[in-house]
């Protein structure tokens, strides 16, 4: 079984994502898909006169500040558009995909950052409307029973507080969690880039194989993004996954190759 | 088990409709609900300088005109934000619900009208890029599943066509379709009156009881949007659905007071 995560910036192909999933599937193997939709939110808020706007933690963490009409346009984004068009493109290539956010069956819980502090102008002030958190439950038994009836799941990144309250979370480490609780043989994580580069973005310094025991070391050469996609892959190991690719999603056969190896392997 | 629709226009208390079919639930009431999104779609439309458009057939029947664009609105406003967070209220009351729309696992899949015939301007031409249809196959097996695992399905009114395409399809005949293929007990249609008049608005002229070889004479007092209800309400009894309540779905208990016949009982 494969969990596979689709970056939400820009660049991934997604019919080359799509075309590979859908071929893979339909040879038998259990697939579950998790999408970010960073970009797609960016450009609605944009539309909408409420542009995303991220905030920094004294530990130089950043995220989306997350208010509610914030979490609306990311809704509206990641599981209205990206998710449903997604489930409507694998239904297309003969796979009866069924679209979940977290929300849904309660398929990832976790605590919501409800007071947590931020730097903003060189002062720190404590954010209380934030909709943000990290996924710490997943419903396994959901998406197992889903597999087993030959539905292929397709994750939005959100999920619901122990206060039932909808969140926004990181997909990468979302992907992470869901890898770790269906006891998935392999995560791999779609990019826009050819995986992790020791000078980026310099592809020649692609970094092929990393053991998992030295991966901590690994997050020094991880800029922007790539650092969550890091520490996803370290949660994922830690959970007892085998394996964990960074691959290319830009090129055709994205998933095909992450499993013959190409890409950053670790583990 | 019931299945509920809720109207799609304003006027309907969220937290009263959620509030009931939540107890409901709890007592052990197998509950599918159905949502419309009409108001949402035209709030977003308007927001993002894409507003609604509707369009006739020279029969007179009028539907949202739903090119991809439109389609992609639509999605964003019943997918994203209502059907989530109505989603979250449930789980708010401790319900787990699920999210879904008609596209996910093929739950609601019919023939999408890709030709129509229109009136414009009093002359007539041919729609070619109209995602809309009509439902005519339920994935009951999936809903049935669901509702055995103690689950509340949340279905947002998207179809799937048979060539895989995502469409609009009209709330209220997908919920009695719905309502049809689970062998449902009763269909309950709520919405912001009290239930079909035969002046309306006068309410005072609530008809409080049709029978179910008469309805079709009683399409002559549905106004607007009620005739649909009334067909929605036919195609329910003919797939042997024993009973559909009109009920009032801006008051409190509104789920309580159709099982307790208030409302147009047709049966």
């Amino acid at each position: 079984m494969f969990v596979i995560k689709i970056g939400g910036s820009r660049g991934i192909n997604m019919d080359y994502v799509v075309d590979d999933a859908a071929r893979l599937f339909q040879q038998g193997e259990k697939i579950i898909l998790v999408h970010g939709a960073g970009n797609e939110a960016n450009e609605l808020g944009e539309k909408l006169g409420y542009p995303a706007k991220h905030v920094t933690s004294p530990q130089g963490f950043s995220w989306r500040y997350t208010d509610r009409q914030t979490l609306e346009i990311f809704t509206m984004a990641a599981v209205g558009k990206l998710n449903t068009f997604l489930v409507e493109s694998l239904q297309k290539r003969g796979v009866n995909a069924i679209g979940l956010s977290g929300v849904s069956g309660r398929v990832m819980e976790g605590a919501r950052k409800d007071a947590v502090r931020i730097v903003e102008g060189g002062k720190q002030r404590i954010l209380r409307d934030d909709y943000t958190g990290r996924v710490e439950k997943v419903n396994a038994d959901l998406l197992c029973t889903l597999l087993d009836l030959k539905y292929l799941p397709v994750i939005a990144p959100l999920a619901i507080s122990y206060q039932s309250e909808a969140m926004n979370v990181d997909g990468d480490r979302a992907a992470a969690m869901i890898a770790g609780a269906v006891h998935a043989d392999k995560l791999i994580i779609l990019t826009n880039v050819v995986g992790l580069m020791r000078n980026f973005p310099d592809e020649s310094s692609l970094i092929t194989h990393i053991d998992k025991n030295k991966l901590e070391a690994s997050i020094d050469f991880a800029e922007g993004r790539m650092k969550k996609k890091v520490l996803g892959a370290s949660e994922a190991l830690g959970l007892g996954v085998p394996q964990v690719v960074f691959a290319d999603g830009r090129v055709k056969h994205p998933i095909q190759n992450a499993l013959d190896g190409k890409g950053t392997v670790i583990g």
